[in-house]
């Protein structure tokens, strides 16, 4: 089995250190990552500067690349350009910091695994519910435990599961959720200052406001009680629902 | 009417102007754009710089700020922040170029207008099915007629149209079709080079494959058939039919 490996916290972080350190078992892994911190890029690609490729040592027996992109563009030069042969699956992580609710239209993270849907290769992306714990043994587990599941199924081609681990230790974690996107608010989006100059700036803040459902099947809901949240993810943007409304309105009789 | 414009490339593209200049008399104007291009930024947001954000003249009586983010900073300060009152709708483009299928994950313009109905407000995203054209015509009669039908309807705050318009003479253009995104299909989409001192770096290149199917459903066959294809946009990730499978999996009985 060929595991493609990326993130979007950079080559050096931790978090995806430990991810090759749990999947190494399962088969053979290939790095590329971006060079640097992505976070927040959403599903950004580089178009108009060329990304620059370097063949780095990450560990022992492992392929790594690093690269000066996006972690869409890592997963899309991995698949059509560096690697001889195509993976099984693509694992995105381990993310310092939860992917929840709409905020995944914002994660790098989960668009790095949805490159890899987009080509036709089941995906998985992953996330510890802390922005400053060091320790990833419950994602390390559940990493190693759901791909190997993965791998094990015949999996239709656009798989994704957007994985989500409370920052608990394993022992205390519940076990697994199958959870839908929930919604997730802020309050105090920004914070306002001005520099020494008089120009004004903002810096993105904000608390996230607690999930107000408790139905269960909501990702941000499941993380809360300690549990894993499952969500599978698809790309097709279509509202279907509202397409029905719109053709009613008439517009397709509209003339220019 | 209060209509928030925006675009990805740049509040000083010829695009955002005609936008502007299409829309004025359907209401109040509000400009918030990035300072600079920011094509393929997909939904990205600034979260580890500040957000530059000035006050500029853009055209007489119409309020306007660039913005040092993505068009998703520019919409998400606009109404959490710099604007008073919240806007009806969101317009984002015109852009020069399509946004079409699989690649409206990677667009900045609609990206701008996804961050409008996330804060429950309706929201369009205009693009113009050619990087070269200059003509702007069909698409400013389009912006125009859709928006007013837009603000004219009572439209849930989650409907969001993304907008193709062909590059052709008003004349021309056949007609309207309500859409659902078709996919985007590239061949040899890296050129790899090499710089003077011997490193490796790619341009991001390939064309696009034509469509295999003849659906006229698909956004990108109604445009190569000469029609404005609008398609609703949702920003649900959530895959419902691959959630039943999972859960058969037995996922949800494993243990850590």
């Amino acid at each position: 089995m060929r595991i493609l490996v990326t993130n979007d916290d950079g080559i050096k972080a931790e978090g995806i250190k430990q991810l090759v350190s749990a999947l190494k078992s399962l088969g053979e892994i290939y790095v590329i990552a971006p060079e640097s911190e992505k976070s927040a890029c959403g599903h950004g690609i580089t178009v108009h500067h060329p990304i620059k490729v370097k063949k780095i040592y990450f560990s022992q027996d492992i392929e790594a690349w690093s690269v000066s992109g996006t972690p869409a563009d890592c997963v899309k030069l991995g698949i059509t350009t560096l690697l001889k042969v195509k993976p099984d699956i693509v694992v995105s992580g381990i993310n310092k910091g939860p992917n929840l609710g709409t905020d995944v239209l914002y994660s790098g993270t989960v668009s790095g695994a949805i490159e890899g849907i987009l080509h036709g290769i089941p995906a998985m992306a992953i996330s510890l519910n802390s922005f400053s714990s060091e320790d990833f043994t419950g994602a390390k587990i559940v990493a190693q435990k759901l791909c190997q599941e993965m791998l094990n199924k015949n999996l239709a081609p656009d798989t994704l599961l957007n994985v989500n681990v409370p920052a608990i230790s394993d022992k205390e974690i519940k076990g697994f959720k199958v959870t839908k996107l929930g919604e997730r608010k802020y309050i105090n989006n920004f914070e306002h200052r001005t520099d020494p100059r008089g120009n004004d700036y903002y810096w993105l803040a904000g608390q996230v406001v607690p999930p107000d459902k408790e139905d269960e099947d909501l990702d941000v809901v499941a993380i809360s009680n300690n549990y894993v949240s499952v969500t599978p993810i698809h790309f097709d943007l279509t509202n279907y629902r509202i397409m029905k409304q719109i053709k009613e309105w008439g517009v397709e009789k509209m003339g220019i």
